[in-house]
């Protein structure tokens, strides 16, 4: 089933315009994005989704012009933390008190080792590894889209600081590191829809270390 | 349906060490995440499957001594290229060209304008996009452990020079980057089991870029 739809799954290159996803799809699939596991449990992201038909013509501007960011209904842009802060991890603390019935020193011990360490880190480093959650939040975004029976494109190839400009994220403390449009495969105009799918083959990408008998 | 497993699956801290996860599910776990897509579609990651129990302790002494390395069945160990090179992506190229009926020019120039981009960037540059890769899989991989109702422990928490070493990956060109074991619960030892699942709130989670009516 869930090897089904990631077989049906594909980076879909023409979008049919006339069609829009249904608000009830778009939120469950930002759900389980937001229900993806992170290190720490900090979720060191956000997913900003453009729906304005004018921001999104910027946006596509900003990607190679690549059709998929007007030709769907929506564009998800995966934006990670610039950096960690003391007030982002402090979030995180009371969210985790609040849920599970206040603050424990095991809960304030764990966090504070976590400052010790992330706040001393470079900036970058710490971007570098909000990045790799976000991804995470990626990899089940776009499982869940097909779930859904819905197309999307994760895409690495736009001009991230003008991604930042336009939708006013640097100020937020985030940069945009990856995007998913949504939509609706238009499989006439599609030279990739039908396409075998390529994967190394399993045997050079799986190595098995098991006990010699 | 997939919210019901995302919900269901948590960071399981005991496994039960009596419990073996099967041969298919663990197959079907490894075909999800092969299936992953990534940048380019090369696929800079490779999967590590560790049953071996003596080298299981062996990790588990360079992962703070984290007992579901040992408790669980199988250990998953992401391992990410350490850099781009001409006989890597030249793979990619030769894997398309015989899935899609041969050589094209589109094929082939659009990986040559990627060398011309990628083999000319620092390896560490390189390095990081391919962790970003590995993480979309690890996404897909801790989904699919869900699906196939398979606890799992998405862990940074691990020496990745000691990982390195004791599974040969540096000589292959690898670098571990995360890893999962899978097991199962043990519900009782599980201090994590039952505990509320925390996230940020969605509205902290999600901005909404809607055109003005």
């Amino acid at each position: 089933m869930l090897l089904d739809r990631l077989n049906w799954r594909y980076a879909t290159k023409k979008m049919d315009p006339t069609k829009s996803v249904s608000a009830e799809k778009v939120d469950a699939i930002l759900e389980a994005t937001r229900l993806a596991p992170t290190s720490s449990g900090l979720q060191p992201f956000e997913v900003v989704v453009v729906t304005d038909p004018a921001v999104r013509a910027k946006l596509k501007d900003a990607a190679f012009d690549q059709a998929q960011l007007v030709d769907g209904s929506h564009v998800l842009v995966f934006a990670a933390w610039d950096n960690y802060t003391e007030e982002r991890i402090d979030g995180v603390v009371s969210d985790t008190a609040a849920a599970r019935g206040g603050l424990t020193e095991a809960l304030t011990g764990y966090y504070d080792r976590l400052k010790g360490m992330y706040l001393s880190r470079p900036a970058d480093v710490n971007f570098e590894h909000a990045a790799r959650q976000a991804y995470i939040g990626l990899g089940i975004a776009l499982t869940a889209a097909a779930f859904e029976e819905v197309d999307s494109t994760p895409m690495e190839g736009f001009e991230a600081d003008k991604f930042d400009e336009i939708l006013g994220l640097r100020e937020r403390g985030l940069r945009s590191v990856a995007i998913m449009p949504l939509g609706y495969r238009d499989p006439e105009g599609d030279w990739l829809n039908g396409q075998t799918k390529v994967r190394r083959d399993a045997d050079k990408f799986i190595t098995r270390v098991n006990a010699a008998n």
